[in-house]
Order: structure tokens, then C-alpha cells, then sequence
């Protein structure tokens, strides 16, 4: 399997996004090939510094950079030796089988629909993230590649989502909900209300109903749909919190004991990666005729391995082609929007 | 001042309703007048067995009960007798100076809008919930009052927080985010990119532009404005994502080491009270002409009580008269949607 990495996106590229990379080499099969795609003298000083050489990887050269706040379909027009544009179009050339960034997310996303395509049921794609609970993964859908949602939308992401927590993450039927502000029917803004028909109506989903806020965290589903503007902020905002509730934590243990905060702080560590969704390596886009995944902005070598290894997964278990068999049964027209 | 409590509103009601009661009656000036508003046997027969007697609070007999899943307005219209629908009709005759219920918070708030109506210069109003972060409370407008906003409504939200944020907390001058998706002017949907708009161009609000979800815990902002529908998702993951970090935290630390879990138990009672919105007892329903809270479903006697206190700063430093006053100087034309 060909994979390609974005070498220039993210706050840490090329340097922890080139150490994902050869920490993922490790890992793959020998026939397994891994493409890094941005400024070659970059990349290869920085192979050349961690002493692994330029031997391993395969070495694509893209002299522009899209920044992680230009506008992005303005920009992939404007850049297109951009390291993002060059990704995208070799997956669509069937050069690569997967391509992987961290960079600006809103660029990714335009870049893989207009080079790859969507896949024949499919009218917007949506990124799927999965949120690790108390309760076991949620794999949630949209967290921000559709912030102008439609309810055939929403119920061709909870088809998707079945299928990537299904095949992914081995969870055998699992239990659907829509992100919402209430359990009861009548709650929720008309977006809601007319997916939640949707839902009901299609026999092959196991529906179980509107989801609460409060309610993601402790187990009640597996697969969680929502329109990406609440989605993104729904993933933003688990970050924030668990950041400063540690915050918290770590501040009244100093106060009150340093012995106990030290003691503290390995388990903080283990919970931090127990619950950290980076952990799952970034997020499938779901929808698009091909494999790809974006990652945070934020990403570190961890993520970006992890990614690696997601996509070859992803490819491997054909999620696509299930997903296209899973719409074309499902009550699902592509055209009826 | 005469405030009114619904004592069949809540999970927990009429008992910890009533114990609210009785704990704030203490706090309270002797001319200060405490209304149980309910079925009139359950509340005597609670006061009585409290041993507090029926003498220094006044009942108002109410035999109807608006259920939690009721329909709002269905429910307001079929049942003139709940409590719900004689405390706001109570307000409306100006026979008690604030309102104060855990019941349905959809028939509560159309209950006030109806009974109350709203402030001159207010479309909708939109409920303030105050969020307490490492970096200081943030008052965040609407949490699920309105769900079809309009940037207009979100525009009054930014205004009507900002004064609730000044006076109530102390604030001098708040500074004022929008909730979006992306920190940058292009990110978000269409009413946020429209409201962003209107909020950039009123000078008189210290507006700092975008807020992502991540930030709204770090301390770069001291009031959030949001529509309905995300607020309330806001607001309740808040709390879930809490629940499940202190019980994963708790799980942990016994497969570790069953001492430093106790010795970590009151620590987090600690924290659990500090970064506890129901310390600022519920939220007030902002923008009707008189003073409302609305607590959670959830609430016990603690937000109860302090919801009565909050209730007599807000009706005491007249906030409404300042809202009134901030929105006609502001450039908000109530008609202008």
C-alpha cells in the first residue's frame, strides 16, 4: 500500500510529522510505501538529522505551503505546488492509496472532494472522529467538513459511521444516536426533527434516538451524528475541558499536598492517553472515493503514526466499498436532498 | 421582594425544592417573602415533617404538574393550574417580583414569555448560564432558549450578557466572543459570519471576534454568545464530560492504589464545587420584563438556594433597567430581523 503524508501541515511540521512517519515505517510491511509530500530540502535535512536517511521513504517534492488560516478553496487555487494539492491530486492519479494531513483541515477536505471525488451514494462527505468514553469508543459524525447540513446528510453520516464502527472498531450493531438538546421526539431545531424521521425510517440502522450532551460520555451509543458546526465544537470543546480540569487538578493538588500532586501525575499521563482521541490517529473522511485522514493541527508523532496506520486499516478492510453497499440498500438517494 | 419557587419542578421536587427554600429563608431579610408555588398538601406535609412548620413561607396552591417531557406550550395551554403556569401568571399581575423554577425549562421559558413579555427593546430572550473556568466565570448566552436564532437575537444576547456580566460578577468590561468553528473572520456558518457583522460594528461591546470550543475554558473571554441549540450541547457535555473524567479518574487511581484514591477523594469534591455551575444557581432568563432563573432539572437544595439568591441581586441592582437602557443605545432595532 502507497501512503502519503503531508510533510508541511500542522503546528509541529515537518518535524514531528516526519518522525510519525519513520516511526510508522517501523510498523508497516516491507512492502509498504510511504510518501512524504512538501519541500524536499525540508524533509530531507530533517531525515538527514534523525540519522534514518532518505533510503526509506519516498520523497515527493512540493514547493508551497497552505497556511492553517488561509481560506482554503481560494487558496488550493491559487497554491497548486502546495504540498496539500499535490497529495490530493496524486490520489486521484491512483499514485498513492491514502493520503494523511494535519494542515489546514477546511483545504483538506475541498482538496479530497474536488481531486477524489465522493463516492457514488454519497453528497457531502463528513469527518468521523472517534471519541474514546467510559462506556467504549464513539465514533462521532460530522466534527466540521459541513456546517450547511441537510437531513439526507446526517443520515447517509450515520450510515458511514456504522460502517467505520462496525469494521473498524469491531463493535457488531452498533447503536445509533443524533446529536440533540432533549431525548424526547419533539425536541431539537428542524434539522433534528427531519433527520430523526429519516433515521427511524431506515430499518437497517439501529436507531435508538436523540442524544443529550451529557449523554456521549457514558455509554449509551456508539455512533453519534451531528451537523459539523455542533460537531467541531462538541471535539474543540472535550479538549478544552479535560485540559483545564487537569489544569484544575494538578493547581489544588500543589495546594494542598505536593507529595500527592506528584504522586498524581503519572495516572493523569495514563488517563491523558486513555482518553485522548489522538490515540485513534485523526479522523477518517468519510464519503470520498479514497482514503483520507486529517489530523489535528496540533499533532505530534504519536497521531500522525497512528494515522498511518488507521489508513492502512481503512484500506486494507475496504470501508469504502462496504459503505457504498451499505448506502445503495439503505433508503438513502443521493438526489432527494 | 417577593420571590416565587415552583415546588413541583425537577427530579428532585418538592423535597429538595422546599429545602432550598427553608436554607435560603435563613440568608434572606425578614421583609423578604419566600412563595411555595405547588400542590398544597405535598408542601405542608414536607415543610411539616422538616419540622420547619408553614409559617414563614407562603404556599399557593397550584394542583396541576407540568411534566418533564411535556410538550411546552401544549402543556401551558392544557394546564392553567400547574405550578408553572400560576407563578408566571403571579409575575405577570405583579403579585411576586421574580420566578424561580427546575421544572420544564421549555414551558418555563414560554410561560415568561408569554405571561412576562420580554423587555422593549428585546426580540427573544435567550437564557444566561455562568460557566465557572480555571480562567475565570464566563457567562454564556443562549444555553436553549431559542434555537432558531437570528444574529439580531445573538446580538442582544452579546449586549444583555455583558450587562449581566458587569453587574452580577463584576466584570468591568467584558470581553465578548462569538462561538464559531475557527478563530479566523471566514470560519463559521452563515449566522455566525452575519452576527459577527453586527457585533464588530457596535463599538460599545468589547468584542474579541471568534471562539472555539477549546477556548471557552482558557480564559480569553467573559461572555460567549452561541444560539440555543449549541449552547445546550455546550452546557450538558460540560457536565458529562465532567462526570465521566472524575469517575474515570476515581476508576483509575483504585487499580493503582486504593490510599491515594481516598487521599485524592475530598480534592475532588473540592474541584467538583469550584468548576460547578450550579454554584451560581441556575440561569436567568434574560431579556422578559421581570426576573427570572431557571435551574436544572437535576437541582438540589444547594441551587435552589443560591438560585433565590441570585434572583434578589438581579431584581435588586435592576439589571433589567440597565439592559433596557444598553440595547436602546446600542445599534439594535428590535424590528430589524
Amino acid at each position: 500500500m502507497r501512503i502519503a503524508v503531508d510533510a508541511m501541515g500542522g503546528d509541529h511540521a515537518p518535524d514531528e510529522i516526519i518522525k510519525g512517519v519513520l516511526e510508522a515505517r517501523r510498523l508497516l510491511d516491507a512492502n509498504d510505501e510511504l510518501v512524504l509530500i512538501g519541500v524536499q530540502e525540508c524533509i530531507e535535512r530533517q531525515l538527514t538529522s534523525d540519522g534514518s536517511g532518505t533510503n526509506s521513504i519516498r520523497i515527493v517534492h512540493a514547493p508551497e505551503i497552505i497556511g492553517m488560516d488561509e481560506a482554503p478553496v481560494e487558496a488550493l487555487r491559487k497554491k497548486r505546488k502546495s504540498s496539500i494539492a499535490v497529495m490530493v491530486k496524486m490520489s486521484s492519479h491512483n499514485e498513492v492509496d491514502a493520503v494523511i494531513s494535519a494542515g489546514n483541515t477546511g483545504a483538506c477536505v475541498a482538496g479530497c472532494q474536488i481531486r477524489m471525488r465522493n463516492l457514488p451514494s454519497v453528497n457531502r462527505p463528513g469527518i468521523a472522529v472517534v471519541l474514546p468514553t467510559f462506556g467504549g469508543p464513539v465514533t462521532m459524525c460530522d466534527v466540521g467538513a459541513n456546517i450547511a447540513c441537510k437531513p439526507i446528510n446526517l443520515h447517509q453520516y450515520a450510515v458511514m459511521a456504522c460502517v467505520y464502527s462496525r469494521e473498524m472498531l469491531g463493535i457488531k450493531e452498533p447503536r445509533v444516536a443524533l446529536m440533540s438538546i432533549g431525548a424526547e421526539d419533539a425536541k431539537g431545531n428542524e434539522l433534528v426533527k427531519r433527520t430523526r424521521e429519516l433515521l427511524k425510517s431506515d430499518s437497517r440502522l439501529n436507531f435508538i434516538g436523540n442524544l443529550e450532551g451529557n449523554d456521549i460520555f457514558n455509554g449509551v451509543c456508539d455512533v453519534a451524528v451531528c451537523e459539523g458546526f455542533v460537531g467541531n465544537v462538541i471535539l474543540k470543546l472535550s479538549e478544552g475541558f479535560a485540559d483545564m480540569l487537569f489544569k484544575a487538578i494538578g493547581y489544588e493538588l500543589m495546594q494542598e499536598s505536593p507529595r500527592l500532586a506528584n504522586e498524581f501525575k503519572p495516572l493523569i499521563a495514563k488517563i491523558y492517553k486513555k482518553y485522548d482521541y489522538h490515540e485513534y490517529g485523526g479522523a477518517l473522511l468519510l464519503g470520498v472515493n479514497g482514503t483520507a485522514v486529517i489530523c489535528h493541527g496540533s499533532s505530534r508523532s504519536r497521531t500522525i503514526k497512528n494515522a498511518i496506520l488507521a489508513s492502512k486499516k481503512f484500506h486494507t478492510l475496504k470501508i469504502n466499498d462496504q459503505i457504498s453497499r451499505s448506502l445503495s440498500k439503505a433508503s438513502v438517494r443521493p438526489n432527494s436532498e
